[in-house]
């Protein structure tokens, strides 16, 4: 039995339900990898499934974690792509075999919210406390990586063995695997944009920055960053951004369209983004598109939460609304990518990320929430 | 001065405004052809900007007919792509220079609406009658052509010289500027749909039947036609649908997504085209597509007609719901593939299509409103 540190989750993240402590792995099953981790990315997602009291998705005691990078340390049966000693990446995981994963689209797999977020799926008791037998689950998004060892499905991890040379190169890279493929996949891939878009970017954070890096990759003419803090507005300029706007809570929220209009000439841009799941700011997304623009989803809105699309005007102006998971990427694929774009410099990773030592997790997911950092990594 | 035959739109349609009368033609303007029109198919859209007392694109007196074909007459100035002869295709108008007719996408032109259903685009004034020297208006989208003769703007024609020999098969031909590439070029331009694909088409009129012979070229392996009329539902059975759901308006409506669900084995389709506009059927549209599902709106919805989407469903599924008017088709590449296929056999036309005299009109669009007649086309 491997010991491991690990943050784990006896209850809600504000009842004071997450701990540092020491615990067991079990041995290794079918098409799983032991992987030693160097550097965890914390995400809006693992308190989201970490923060309630109970609800879709909500187990306890469980290890939260899923923007993990670190190396091979034992390989389970049934798994031939790997060598003891790989650095490796991890993302999400997926069946692999239904209709959405065989046409390329992993990220909106059937069975997406049952392997990744419930405990079924498959053996998810990996790890046990000393002082009490029952399951600490594991394998959130097929990885629980608030741990320095952690059992991780197969499918999850994207190895880049001769990609990746140092410790800290890979501790930089761990939210390759989620966050950062979430904003730029959704420009880069999803909306397939062009040197010749416009862009909008509704909400500053991990990952509406990575989408402002993404759409300067690909040379956006226009790219506008909004958010409601002066200091995101600052570093989305630094990291691409064009144009910004400042969202006044008290103003009617009407002017958030209305200036994102004015800035184009009365045009409207070819895609927004919308990161913040706020349904009024999705609406004013929409009004901001342009003739056959397309208005991507990719931040998490309320579970019951709609939006009211007028549907002759939609059709007359060819306007789409489409829902996007994690860039709509491959990460085998979009993964390695990533890794290259960081080492040229064309993906500044290192301007949004700050490291903090594990027994800082509570520091880190307060300056994510106080909005002092943008992209918190826990360092094992 | 060119005399001709037209219907004359002087009010509404149901207060009996429409008029078989001669009437005549001015001289021809910059970029302008005279068509001598062999037949026009009757859409309701003839009905909607001719059926209203006011309203957006009402004006009387006016020529409707959007579907014409016939024979280039005589050649405006500042036209270089016609012979005096020529058989040609009426489409819809475009400015062909704003961003989305530049990126290919005319149907979908910042200034369709003015342009192809007002009368201050452009000089309108194109026939006059003996007894009132005021304008009878022409040009709905760009070309009028219930008439036997019409001036028509150049970008509204497609020259299909060479690719067509007969006056009759022209008369077949003439819908395919309008009905036919709305609903084929929805699914097979706009969706782009491939023969894994499971398709539900909403409506069974002419540009569902169309979408339905779309679906049929591509290889569908599933196509499902939905509507409240049984002989609909057996045509399109006939035109390649694999599968046919009746609508019971005096049940549930949520039985429609859920017999769709329960044809394709839970999965649900990967492409639903809209032709109702419906705002009940619509939100069928969306409970029916699966992962990764498209929703075409093609039908004309109520001006202030609304869609709720769920917001996180519709993200964590990957849907995506888009406006599209005329298959988002560039008519000049896409007519003369449909020619070919109508040709070929694979889009059977005559099977929808039922030819009336001028002097018929009323008899036209009175079966098509019974249902009795998919596509009446007018013969000059």
């Amino acid at each position: 039995m491997t010991s491991t540190r690990a943050i784990v989750s006896h209850g809600s993240y504000k009842t004071g339900g997450w701990k540092l402590q020491d615990i067991t792995l079990r041995s290794l099953q079918e098409k799983e990898l032991l992987v030693e981790i160097v550097a965890s990315g914390v995400c809006q997602t693992d308190l989201h499934f970490g923060g309630a009291e109970f609800g879709f998705g909500v187990h306890y005691p469980r290890v939260m974690g899923h923007e993990g990078a670190g190396y091979i340390h034992e390989i389970g049966p049934g798994t031939t792509a790997f060598q003891v000693g790989d650095p490796v990446i991890l993302s999400f995981s997926a069946c692999q075999s239904c209709e959405t994963c065989t046409r390329g689209h992993p990220a909106h797999c059937f069975h997406f919210d049952p392997i990744n977020f419930e405990v079924a799926w498959d053996d998810t008791h990996v790890f046990t406390s000393s002082s009490d037998p029952s399951p600490i689950y594991g394998k959130f998004f097929g990885q629980s990586s608030f741990a320095s060892y952690s059992i991780v499905r197969a499918d999850s991890v994207i190895n880049v063995r001769g990609l990746v040379a140092s410790r800290e190169e890979l501790q930089l890279l761990s939210p390759l695997g989620c966050g950062i493929q979430t904003g730029s996949g959704a420009i880069l891939n999803a909306a397939q944009v062009s040197a010749e878009d416009r862009i909008a970017v509704l909400g500053l954070g991990g990952v509406g920055l990575s989408a402002v890096m993404g759409a300067k990759i690909a040379g956006c003419k226009q790219v506008i960053g909004i958010d409601r803090h002066a200091s995101r507005l600052e570093l989305a300029k630094e990291l691409g951004a064009t144009h910004v706007l400042q969202v006044d809570p008290a103003a009617d929220i009407q002017a958030v369209s209305e200036a994102v209009r004015a800035m184009t000439g009365g045009l409207g841009v070819n895609v927004v983004l919308d990161t913040t799941g706020v349904p009024a700011l999705i609406a004013q997304g929409v009004k901001m598109a342009g003739c056959k623009g397309k208005i991507l989803q990719v931040g998490t809105a309320p579970p019951t939460a709609t939006l009211e699309i007028p549907i002759h005007e939609f059709m007359v102006s060819g306007k789409q609304f489409m829902g996007v998971v994690e860039g709509d990427v491959n990460p085998k694929e979009y993964v390695p990518k990533m890794v290259k774009w960081v080492q040229e410099g064309t993906l500044p990773l290192q301007r949004i990320v700050t490291f903090y030592k594990a027994e800082e997790f509570e520091k880190a997911i307060a300056d994510m929430q106080s909005g002092q950092t943008i992209k918190p990594v826990i360092l094992w």
